[in-house]
């Protein structure tokens, strides 16, 4: 029966210690699955102890029902400005016969793939008392449930990255397919970069006369860029909008996808709608919010001790130090951050998740977003902590600083032979620190971190499938080789054989996460929004980076990593306050920046940090910063004041919806008189016009009654 | 026929010079008036060239049938949740009849007061076109109608008045009284005024306590006092929401009232709706709104010179000068600000209104909230410029500009003997000058406000009345008293004369503005806000004038104005932007003042400017911004979490519509299954289910071909 047109993938896992329990998981697996509507096939995975459940909805009628009721509920919503309804009859509370279904599916508002996709995760997760299977993969009865997923469509796939890799500039049309396969939530992502990479080109193109012209530190270009960062930031805010509206998803936010692993405290009853709801105490959720302050200033002090350290023993080796191995002992501190850097920050991540699995949140979105804030902590630690240092402290403290490093310095003493002094050179300040710092950040890591996002990730498979294969051949081996009724080696079907390879293949590869990629593009927008008074061409190297980053995005997405799940969004959602808090913050550093390197780095260099006249560096960054605020004030109600094409559409729907019912309004009018009740006078426009006729009268002739 | 139940008065003039123009006008305006089903009643005014129309919608039906379009369309534009309909059958498209609109206007949605006044006040004002009567009083054809108000309920009026100065507190029973009677926005300022009087009991005591305990300048009161406005504006934000939501007007600005006034460029075809819209270019009222800048230069020129100037003289004449009628002489700055401020402040309101006619608003919103702006730049500076010279140049800088003043000695000394010196005393700052001036601001001018506010309107009246008395008796003697045929003469039928003449009192009336009291509100805030951290019993003399603010607000609505006009509203509007702007700018104040007076005033005036250090100013006042900006979104964040019984109403009356709609689609599940539509399968649950069933058994078994 295999190749049908399959909706989801099941990977199941059978492990040999726990075999019974996991058969009989997976035979109430497939009951929970045909229960509510699915077609289930059962092929081996690529191990023996691997099954691949392939599913498919079994009937369209009930794909129809599914959406139709999931439309309902947009609309109830106010998602939707108006009831899904054949146009036959506006009318929802009127009957239609299936032929109406039919050709409203067919014509009015076909099923995008996304849709269809979305519903059948969201019938396969629910819980089983909502309608749904249940199923939730590795949790509870299911925790043999490695993965659900939907399969790639790999002519799609071909097309689109061949496509993408030909073109410049990606359209509306580009980012409204990529809605249409992988939903909404992944087609913000790419309308985002997309938009980010268009608004690149002017800081790009300003940012290259300016570092022909004007040089590093000039404050025509920090007011240029900090202009420029409060207008992407409300086009956005604008766009997004507009985007949400366009794909009818507006507000989609406020049908909340309950988590699975929300642990209530009670059973309440809702005093609105007299539902039993789910209740977790507010107080002891706030309590456990509160976390997040020690949380932040662990973050601070871990990698902040970390970068700091090795900020300080880099300077020494390369700066001070003048001994034996120093060719070898500068890698010391790129080694140090290499190994612990990524550990540290795994063991945060992972103590965030923790965190917000303990603030026990309702809802998908407001735990994402809660997440989301503590990453963005450390990621603006560890992405920007250096620079900070090295502006803020090396530069204007470092004549002070330095000798401080002698700790060090009695410590390689140890080492070297007694009474011999540790050879050093007498230090001077570097001033091309910070341009190479910012240079290293903006152009070498970005190129780093696309490779790494890119190979890693295929490498990695590589290695994975040869030992697994390796494996497999030596257990076959001690089995003898022969013993054909081992399941593994049930041949498959010709003609399902190259399908389920595929499909095996699928099965062993990451899900697709889109928070990775916004945040590479957040703390992106960081540097150039913060730092890029320093080096000016940052934007131009940005712009280049990003070009290939929505091709490499796609790539990952296509090859990489198993289909995404097309989650609805009506925003880029918590990012969106990062980069609003990056843009007021490049106003402050912006003016830092170049209030103390206004002579060039070395004057900066050369300068007693006393001699900084602290009134007029707090009154610059002040008057930069509500400067900031003032302008953000007056885009703000300007990009309110234009139009949208999207806000367009939504008044053009509203408008023909309140027409629609208008003209209901005077039909009835029109009726109620047509049926002459005996009830009294009927309202109708011509008794009332006729009323005031005969009014008319009664007052007429007072000019007279001078 | 009078005293009917009168809905409106319109006061009608004809001027001598113009009669014949004036009343053939007249004849339009009762034919006008009768045309859309108002009964008109003429009756003379006080004066003999001035009439009174009295007014009344004709038939009950008209104005059900008004009300139910009025509802319909706040339906529409999403004002009311649901359809306004007898609840009899929820469906708008269907039929009622009339014993059913009757029990719905009887029982079920019963009609204020305010609501009846304010279709009949649109009713008359509306264009023709859009089926008003089309009066626009003073303008146009219509520039005899000097104005068109409703007549006090004066039993009504007298228990209001008796009740409320006999209650300490007034309750949401208080508000939603006047909500009923003079409409949303008058409700919003009292319910506005006593938020705000109960929020002040706190800063009073605690102001009371830190005057005994902490003094003046101690920064524990102006922590607490900036968290207090921050908590305030929050929750007067919340609570805004809430009662707009208990009133049903939330949303009420998207029905936008158009002004007659505006003028529009050309007629265009709206893109989106395909109506005839007017349009005027924006970009030429953005170019008219740059207006604004200059504006607010000229604003604090010349009123800033004026102050300046008057701060200037009087601090010669009461510190330094010391020669003969300087008694006289100590009173001359406060007359000359007592004549020039408020000609100045006329002059400015005036062009303010001229300015924003010019910007040419659509509609009556936001001209209103573009004047606003305008007149609370000039309140700011004349509020409480007077107190920053003091504060900020006066006592750092007083040693050194004081000596400047000589320019007054020797224009003085014109007038003096020659060769005799001016008599001048040593020149001492004066350090109580700046409590004392917060006093007077705080203390006096509240008590004088209330005072003119209250009786200045009174004795005009008397006065004018009198005036016109001896004007009329004149006229008579001059015609010889006999002439009993003058109009004016006619005498009042004996069972009409008491109400007529009620009528023509209340025709000389004020119209009630209620900007003037939010002003007066707003700029108090602002006293406590910026100031009180020089004399922290500031609270208390506003919480006690508050109490009495409240009384005497109702009594000059009661006595001293027309019935206002009940206009909806959903916020108290642009305020609320000036309420937040002047607790952020407490901020800064407070942090400087403590700053500058932290050893007292004494320290504070002895201090060399020199010895202020001026980056630890500049960091005490930007750490007080931003702990009150970070304050802010803390607060914010959590009363976004706290319930409001406005937002839970509201959420249950959706949750109610979304039930019933949800049952109608089962319902239409429902029989579209009973119809045995021929068109193929029908989407029942039964068949979805027994479908479930029958697919359930193809992958049923799948366990077994392991």
């Amino acid at each position: 029966m295999l190749p049908f047109s399959v909706d989801y993938v099941v990977a199941y896992k059978i492990p040999s210690s726990d075999s019974a329990e996991a058969e009989a998981a997976f035979s109430q697996l497939i009951t929970a699955l045909s229960a509510v509507g699915f077609a289930t096939e059962v092929r081996p995975g690529r191990t023996p102890a691997s099954l691949l459940v392939f599913v498919k909805l079994a009937s369209p009628a009930l794909l129809q029902s599914q959406i139709y009721r999931a439309r309902v509920q947009d609309w109830l919503f106010g998602v939707r400005p108006s009831a899904p309804a054949p146009s036959s009859n506006g009318n929802a509370g009127a009957s239609h016969t299936q032929a109406d279904m039919d050709r409203y599916f067919a014509e009015e508002e076909p099923v995008t793939e996304a849709e269809r996709l979305r519903l059948a995760y969201e019938l396969i997760t629910r819980p089983k008392n909502e309608g749904g299977a249940g199923v939730t993969p590795r949790r509870g009865t299911w925790k043999f449930v490695e993965s659900v997923f939907p399969l790639h469509d790999r002519a799609f796939n071909r097309d689109w990255i061949s496509e993408w890799s030909r073109k410049y500039y990606l359209d509306e049309g580009d980012i409204n397919l990529i809605r249409d396969r992988f939903g909404e939530r992944v087609a913000f992502y790419f309308a985002f970069l997309q938009s980010y990479f268009l608004f690149l080109v002017f800081p790009a193109a300003f940012g290259f006369a300016a570092w022909l012209v004007l040089g590093p530190f000039s404050w025509v270009y920090a007011v240029v860029i900090a202009l420029w960062s409060v207008v992407f930031f409300e086009h956005w805010k604008m766009k997004e909008v507009d985007l949400a509206v366009q794909w009818g998803v507006r507000g989609v936010g406020r049908i909340q996808l309950p988590r699975s692993q929300f642990k209530f405290e009670r059973e309440g009853i809702d005093p609105v709608t007299g539902e039993v709801i789910k209740v977790y105490s507010p107080y002891k959720r706030l309590a456990r919010q509160l976390l997040q302050i020690p949380f932040a200033a662990a973050c601070v002090v871990i990698l902040g001790s970390l970068i700091g350290g090795c900020f300080a023993v880099e300077i020494f080796i390369n700066e001070v130090y003048n001994g034996p191995f120093k060719q070898y002992l500068a890698f010391l501190p790129t080694i140090l951050l290499t190994i612990l850097n990524p550990t540290l920050t795994t063991l945060l991540t992972n103590l965030a998740q923790k965190l917000t699995d303990i603030e026990n949140y309702r809802t998908h979105d407001s735990h994402q977003a809660s997440f989301v804030q503590k990453i963005f902590v450390i990621n603006f630690i560890t992405s920007y902590l250096g620079v900070f240092l090295t502006a803020f402290v090396y530069v204007p403290f470092g004549k002070i600083l330095v000798p401080y490093l002698d700790v060090f310095k009695l410590t390689a003493q140890r080492f070297t032979a007694e009474g011999q002094p540790l050879p050093t050179k007498n230090w001077q300040i570097n001033p091309d620190r910070l341009t190479s710092q910012v240079f290293y950040l903006t152009v070498t890591a970005q190129v780093v971190n696309l490779l790494t996002e890119f190979i890693v990730p295929y490498v990695k498979r590589k290695v994975f499938r040869t030992v697994e294969r390796v494996q497999t051949e030596m257990a076959e081996k001690n089995n003898g080789g022969s013993d054909s009724s081992s399941p593994s080696r049930l041949k498959d079907q010709p003609e399902e054989a190259e399908f389920l390879e595929r499909a095996r293949e699928e099965a062993e590869l990451d899900e697709y996460d889109v928070t990775i990629d916004y945040r590479e593009m957040v703390m992106q927008f960081g540097y150039l929004s913060l730092f890029s008074v320093i080096w000016p061409l940052t934007a131009c190297s940005f712009l280049v980076n990003n070009w290939v980053e929505a091709r490499s995005d796609a790539m990952k997405i296509a090859t990489n990593c198993q289909r995404p799940i097309p989650w609805r969004a009506d925003s880029i959602g918590p990012w969106l306050d990062s980069l609003g808090f990056l843009a007021w913050m490049g106003s402050l550093t912006s003016a830092a920046l170049v209030f103390l390197f206004r002579d060039g780095p070395t004057a900066a260099f050369t300068r007693s940090p006393w001699d900084i006249s602290g009134w007029a560096l707090l009154l610059a960054v002040l008057l930069a910063e509500h400067a900031y605020l003032l302008v953000q004030l007056v885009v703000r109600g300007l990009v309110k004041k234009l139009d949208s094409p999207g806000l367009q559409k939504e008044r053009s729907e509203r408008y023909a919806i309140r027409k629609r019912l208008l003209e209901r309004m005077f039909e009835w009018e029109g009726t109620s008189a047509g049926l002459g009740s005996s009830a009294g006078e009927k309202i109708t426009r011509e008794v009332l016009e006729e009323e005031a006729r005969k009014l008319s009268t009664v007052g007429g002739g007072a000019p007279e009654q001078l």
